[in-house]
C-alpha cells in the first residue's frame, strides 16, 4: 500500500499555565494507507512542528518532512525503518525534523500492526510482554510539607514508586532540598521506589550537584533524573563516578539515536530515558533499548501526555523483562486524557501492561478532540500550505 | 536600552533546486532597540524557525522565543548572553530553537557594536584581526574532467585553496571517488591546500571511509569532511585514529555548545567547522573557538550563505592567529550576493579581512530584497501570529 494522507492536529487546553505539564498541548498525526489509519503524537511544540512538515525546501538536504513520507510505499516493517532514514537524510538541517518525524513513525507502526492484526511490539520483535511497574510522576511540593502530602497520596493510590521533580527542588539550598526528599521518603513509605528529577536546573555544575549526594543517599533515591541539561555529558560523567548508590537517569532530550547513545557511552547513566514523541519514533527507541540492554544500562520511557503516548512508549522495551519501571502520567490535563477511549490502568498488583490487540492497542476519541482542537492556517505566497484538517 | 521588535525576513530565490546550495533562500532577522538595529541570518528552514518565535506556550519549558528576546534589557555584552541562556531554558524543549536564536544573536552583537561605535570581534574580546585564506567552497563536478576544471577555475580565480564536496562523492566506487580526488589535486595545483568534503554519506560506516584513507593522503588533503553524520562521535574517533596525516573536520551540524565540545572531546577531529547560524549565533560560536584553541583544535567558519553571514562568521576566531582557513562561499547565488551592499573580498594576496567597523560591518541592502521576500502568514485561533513586516 501507498501512504496517501498524513493529517496533523493542534490540539490544547483553553488555557495553557506557566508551569512544567506537558499535557496542555498536543500535536496528534494521522496517516491513512490502504483503508487503514494510524495515530501517533508529537512531543514537541505543535506550530513549528507543522511548519516542518509543509515547508518549502529551502535545498537538497532541507527538505519538508511530508516530502518523504507522502506516497511512500508501506508494506512491512522494512519500510518504516527505510522512510525514517529517508527523512532524517532530506530534511539534515531542518532542525525541527525529529520531533516531526515522531509522530509519523508511531502512526506507521500503529497502521501497520492494524494492517497485519499483530500488536507493535510483536512487529518491533518480541515474543511476549513484561509487566512494568508504574510510577506517579509529581511535581515536587512548594514545601517539605506539601512534598509530604504527596508522597503519601501517591501510596494511598496505591503506588509502589514515585518519581518527583520539578517544583522548587535544586533551586534553593541543599538542607531545603534535603528536607523535600525526606519528606518524599516518608510520605512513600520505606518500601517504596523513590526517584529524583532535577529538571536540568544545575545545567552541568557538577559541584552542586555533589552536594545533594548525601541526602540522595541517605534517603535511598534509586535514581537521580536530569542534573544536568541533555548534552552535558562530561558533568554526567564525572557526577556518575561519585552517586555511589544513587544511578544517573537521563535521555529524555535525546531527538535521534547517536544523543541516546552519547548518553549511554559517555554520560554514565544507568537509567536511559527515552521519550518515543522525541526522539524519532518506535523505531529509533527499538535501537535505542537494544543498544542499552547490551550495555546493562536499564531502558525507561519517558511519557508525560496521554495513553496513546504512554502505549507507544511501552512497545519499545515492553520484551525486557529487567527494565520493568515505567513512567505513568498522574496529574493530566483533560485533554490528555479524553485523547483515547480507552486506557491503560494498573492491574490489582499495582502493574501495567502493554496492549495486547493490532497496532498501538488504543482507540482515539475523535469526537471528544474537536473541542481541542486549535484552528490554525499557514500561508505562503498566497498558497494555504497547512490548515487544521477534519478530524 | 530596551528590545523593541525582532522583525523577520523570509527570503528565497524565484525557484528553490534541489541541490546542496544553502543560498536559495535565507531567513533575515533585524532587531530594533534605542534607536539602533542589527542584523543576523539564520542558516535554518525558514517556515519552521519563523514559527519558533511566534508559537503559543506549551508548557514551562517549551515557550515561543519571542518570550526570552522582546523587551528585554540591552546595555552590554553580558546582557546578550544572559538573554541567551533565557531563551535555551524557556524554550528548552522546542526543537528548532537554537536556529531561530542564532540569527537573534548575531543581530544583538552588530546592534550592540554600532550602539558602541566598536566592531564586534572587539566586543567579544580580540584586540586585533589576522588575515584568513579563503578556500573556494565548491560542489565536485559530475565526472572526474568536471572536477578538474573546476580546480582549474578555482586556481586561475587566485583561491590558493579549495574545497571540493557533495555531488557523486562518497556514492560509487573508492576507484571513482580516487579519480575525483587526483583531479582536484591537479587542477588546483600542486602547492594549493586541498579540502574534501564528504557531505555525511558515509552515515557512521568508518569501513566505507577507510576504503578512500590511501586515495586521500596520496592527494595530499588537508582534511576531509563530514565522512559522517554530526552524532557518529565513535565512528569519527575510530577513523581519527586510521587517518595519518589527513585530519577530520566536522561540526556544522552542531546547534549548541555541547556538541561542538563532543566533537571535540570524543570525535578526534583536527578542525571544528561551525556554523554561526546555527550553533546559537556568535556568543556560542566564540565560546566553541576559546574550548577548540584550548585543545590544539583549529576552528573554521562553516558559510554557505551571504556576506552578512560570512561576517559574523569570522568574528568569532578573527583574533586568533593560527586558525587561519576560512570558508568562503564561491557559487551564491543572487539572493546571497544582493543580501548586502557591501562584500568582503579577498586582498591582492589572496585573504580576507574581519570587517573592522561598528557592529558586523555589513550593510543591508534592504531596497534590493523586497523583491525576494516571501510573503508569509501564520493565523492560530483566528489571530495572526506572523505576518511578513516591511523591509
Amino acid at each position: 500500500m501507498k501512504i496517501e494522507s498524513v493529517d496533523l492536529f493542534y490540539l490544547s487546553m483553553p488555557e495553557v499555565l506557566d508551569i512544567g505539564d506537558g499535557s496542555q498541548d498536543a500535536l496528534l498525526v494521522r496517516v491513512q494507507a490502504g483503508g487503514h489509519e494510524g495515530w501517533g503524537e508529537c512531543e514537541a511544540s505543535p506550530l513549528p512542528t507543522i511548519a516542518s512538515f509543509v515547508a518549502p525546501m529551502s535545498h537538497s538536504a532541507c527538505k519538508p518532512v511530508s516530502a518523504s513520507v507522502l506516497g511512500q510505499t508501506l508494506n512491512d516493517v522494512s519500510d518504516i525503518y527505510r522512510i525514517g532514514d529517508l527523512v532524517r537524510a532530506n530534511s539534515l538541517d531542518l532542525l525541527q525534523t525529529d520531533h516531526m518525524l515522531s509522530g509519523i513513525d508511531i502512526a506507521l507502526w500503529d497502521l501497520l500492526g492494524k494492517k497485519l492484526g499483530e500488536p507493535v511490539w510483536k512487529l518491533l520483535g518480541y515474543q511476549q510482554t513484561y509487566p512494568k511497574l508504574p510510577y506517579a510522576s509529581m511535581l515536587f511540593g512548594d514545601t517539605p510539607q506539601e512534598t509530604l502530602a504527596k508522597g503519601k497520596s501517591a501510596r494511598a493510590a496505591g503506588y509502589r514508586a514515585a518519581k518527583f521533580g520539578w517544583g522548587p527542588i535544586g533551586l534553593g539550598s541543599a538542607e531545603v532540598d534535603a528536607d523535600h526528599f525526606v519528606a518524599a521518603r516518608e510520605g512513600l513509605g520505606e518500601d517504596g521506589i523513590l526517584l529524583i528529577d532535577i529538571g536540568t536546573v544545575w545545567h552541568d555544575d557538577v559541584e552542586k550537584a555533589a552536594l545533594r549526594l548525601p541526602a540522595l543517599q541517605a534517603c535511598r533515591a534509586t535514581w537521580l533524573e536530569e542534573p544536568f541539561v541533555s548534552g552535558a555529558l562530561t558533568a554526567y560523567h564525572a557526577l556518575s563516578q561519585r552517586s555511589g548508590t544513587v544511578k544517573l537517569a537521563g535521555g529524555e532530550g535525546s531527538h535521534n539515536l547517536y544523543m541516546a547513545q552519547h548518553m549511554i557511552d559517555y554520560a554514565g547513566i544507568g537509567y536511559a530515558q527515552i521519550d518515543a514523541g522525541r526522539i524519532g519514533g518506535l523505531s529509533v527507541s527499538k535501537q535505542v533499548a537494544d543498544y542499552a540492554h547490551a550495555r546493562g544500562v536499564t531502558y525507561v520511557n519517558h511519557t508525560f501526555t496521554s495513553h496513546l503516548a504512554l502505549s507507544a512508549s511501552l512497545q519499545p522495551y515492553a520484551g525486557l523483562e529487567k527494565d520493568v519501571i515505567c513512567e505513568y502520567p498522574v496529574e493530566l490535563k483533560s485533554l490528555a486524557v479524553e485523547m483515547t477511549e480507552n486506557h491503560i490502568k494498573p492491574d490489582s498488583n499495582g502493574y501495567v501492561h502493554t496492549p495486547d490487540a493490532p497496532g498501538l492497542g488504543m482507540k482515539v476519541n475523535r469526537a471528544g478532540l474537536s473541542k481541542y482542537l486549535v484552528d490554525t492556517e499557514i500561508k505562503v505566497n498566497g498558497t494555504v500550505l497547512y490548515r487544521t484538517p477534519q478530524l
